[in-house]
């Protein structure tokens, strides 16, 4: 995992690719991770995300307490755990350890970034705007690290008509 | 053009297609257009669109006065009009004179529909979060349309090095 500039490991990233959000539990010390298809650029200069997450969702309960979040964007080996903290509570089971996702300590916030991870970019929640059924939260970001060795990267996923998710496949990572 | 419920055209959408943004100029009745990347889905019910705008453009001031915009999805031979829209501010020229975009009078909104377009919805501006170089807007989708012939979509186009902008191809619409 490489340090490299916020801005600049910022704007490579496109707005199909999966993106998973590691929170902290600060009740109990755990991390949390939500996987998310709803992410957008907000900012060049200061660089920030926009992440939009459900008002039930634990992640959002996380997020709002702590105001702090990584962003990590998986590699395509990471494509049944993305699924299983797509759809899995993190109140009921920890997904740090029902994955084989693993954290590794970041500089400035405390959830934790995922080791092997294409990208991951630690944030700081500066804004938030209610939306319907889910809150957008602004993520000014701190800190990217890129994995050299990682250039595939997983597609957004979707749902069949019937409900099922699936990932929708690979692409490049030009890093 | 062919009105569909709103949720429904909502969640056809792919974040990594190309969007204009048409809003109105209420002090001389002229409708502009700006072409975005930077969108994404921010409720599913009420169906809301997230999109962020740069500070300094001019729809960031219609949208701020007006808080109306219909955002529209260009079909494939929609590319240079994009392109257009995008490189050239609706200060100095009418970019519905200029391009072969034709408008179309919307129902709950004063800005056009454009004409052709593969799906274009009406949204009314809900909420705002304040980014950095970027206000981010959230429009609650009132009405949306899609166009039956229209199958082939606009990539979202990135900006080589020097800084030149291109589009990155067209895509499916599943409609």
């Amino acid at each position: 995992m490489r340090e490299i500039r916020p801005g600049e490991g910022w704007a490579r990233i496109r707005p199909e690719w999966v993106a998973l959000v590691v929170t902290m539990d600060d009740r109990n010390g755990r991390p949390n991770i939500i996987t998310l298809g709803w992410t957008m650029h907000a900012s060049g200069d200061p660089p920030m995300a926009a992440i939009a997450v459900g008002k039930t969702r634990y992640s959002h309960e996380l997020l709002t307490e702590t105001g702090e979040f990584v962003l990590a964007y998986p590699n395509s080996r990471m494509g049944e755990a993305a699924l299983f903290c797509g759809t899995h509570s993190g109140r009921d089971v920890d997904k740090f350890a029902e994955t084989e996702l693993e954290p590794v300590p970041a500089k400035y916030v405390r959830p934790p970034l995922i080791r092997g991870a294409v990208v991951n970019f630690e944030c700081k929640v500066v804004g938030t705007a209610d939306a319907g059924d889910h809150t957008v939260f602004l993520g000014r970001i701190l800190a990217a690290y890129e994995e050299p060795e990682e250039k595939e990267i997983l597609l957004n996923f979707g749902s069949t008509p019937s409900g099922k998710r699936y990932l929708t496949g690979i692409t490049g990572y030009k890093g």
